[in-house]
């Protein structure tokens, strides 16, 4: 049985569950459950009350045309997801200080060389983005040592962190090392991360994408690179994915890359939360992490 | 200068520094300064009192019969040690449970594949050793989310951890998912990683050396990732350092190897401690970290 229909029926053995493309009637759906869904799949719904995400991410629901501006939307924001990103962040900064893959590199050719690490106080980690994952990346970095300083486009207050807001952008930039981007995708965050702003953060830098691959224009990162301006990325997430074979970040030095997996939903976790909003969807309560429109997250 | 020199004088300009083999006269040096020195360097150094390791691990001297047994011992313990340690251990920790070293070599193919990672019920940590080093890290690792066991000859205790000590080592292994070595390398430590240990670990297992190279039965750990017992291992150190080119670990996989960069004594902040015990040494006192010859360590 698919994972998620086996999650939800096991938390109520009484719903009725159907799989896309194997939906009996189009009209009886109230409720779907959606990740990246292919074009027009929702077309013909006409009951539908609520579309609920299954990561964190909204972008791909809002830019579905076929959904109704009625049709409530939601994504789902558990705990793993949060615990998962902080752990693929931390991860991420320890292997370009301690220079992870160049001794991987080094065991297929049998080599043994030192690298001096990335001093800690070369690393003031700069977060974007300081939502539910954001925050709590940030906290998990200050935990472990880190100064962590963070943007946001409202004010936020994170114990540990200096949380810049709005305008305060290139002051935030100017005391990053490392960037990591953790905004939801929007025109306004689309293609954010770009030369002009890399330009602007503190030596040495190394950026780290785990957001969406729109926030980054490709070809500026590639510069940015070539020109040492950035001394390197880990990228989770990208325009096309899976990256396409031919993709020039493949034999880039100095770029991680890892299969967007920073941050996966857990079926069974998740179950509790997308059930709950059913029911508040039929009832036409609020719903839990609601998505507003307008904002775009 | 040498930066050993150049940290010593730095804190007091009056001492007089000698690096080997640059040494005029013998008879007047009464305290040294070692990190694995040749064999027999220390022969004529008549009014030698102490002499202090410039790592953790003091095995070095104690298996050097050229210097006396009324010389006095003592290593460098400073803070930024045990938070590299406990830094490398976490990191090794994490990309074994995210496959780092796969991501890096399917990056050189150009391949995008997802791999589950080992959920964190399956890494129960237990450090072997709880002296400064290991008990510094299993707290680090108590912050960081993991369960954590610890086993020490003697009675320890630490906040989070479940202590074992003496004869209950087999109590500890049966909890034990990643086993971390941190003991100080004496006749009872030496060849300890070996076969019949890796059989109690709880499945599934991973080795981290983080201590000697001679803790380890290399040829054990070969057996026991060929026929599956151990998942993986992490190894910082080695029987013969740097590890021959030739050597079997080069080409097995699921061993990741790092040139004995775990924890690298920092010069500036170590002078101090060794400042002091240079004068506690001239009046006779106790020294800081002074090394029990009894116990080995």
């Amino acid at each position: 049985m698919n994972p998620w229909k086996e999650a939800l029926l096991e938390e109520d053995s009484n719903l009725d569950v159907e799989i896309w493309p194997k939906v009996e009637n189009k009209e009886r759906v109230t409720f779907a459950v959606s990740w990246r869904h292919p074009e027009k799949v929702l077309d013909g719904f006409l009951n539908l009350k609520t579309v609920t995400s299954l990561g964190a991410g909204v972008d791909h629901l809002l830019k579905d045309e076929v959904i109704a501006k009625s049709v409530k939307l939601a994504r789902v924001m558990i705990p793993s997801l949060k615990s998962q990103m902080s752990e693929y962040v931390l991860n991420a900064i320890q292997n370009y200080r301690f220079h992870t893959s160049r001794y991987v590199d080094q065991k297929q050719e049998g080599f043994w060389s030192k690298h001096d690490p990335i001093p800690k106080e070369e690393c003031t980690v700069g977060i974007l983005g300081l939502g539910e994952m954001g925050s709590t990346v940030a906290s998990s970095l200050v935990v472990n040592g880190y100064s962590v300083v963070g943007w946001a486009k409202s004010k936020k207050e994170i114990e540990g962190v200096h949380c810049f807001w709005e305008g305060e952008l290139d002051e935030f930039l100017a005391q990053t090392n490392i960037l990591v981007c953790l905004l939801p995708l929007t025109i306004q965050t689309s293609g954010i991360l770009e030369l002009n702003l890399f330009k602007k953060l503190k030596n040495p830098s190394f950026l780290i994408n785990v957001a969406r691959g729109s926030h980054l224009v490709e070809e500026d990162l590639i510069y940015a690179l070539d020109t040492r301006l950035l001394k390197g990325a880990c990228l989770d997430v990208f325009e096309e994915e899976p990256l396409p074979g031919n993709h020039l970040f493949w034999n880039r030095p100095n770029i991680m890359i890892t299969p967007h997996i920073a941050s996966i939903t857990d079926p069974k976790e998740a179950a509790k939360q997308i059930i709950e909003n059913y029911k508040r969807s039929l009832s036409g309560m609020e719903l839990l992490n609601e998505v507003d429109r307008e904002r775009g997250y």
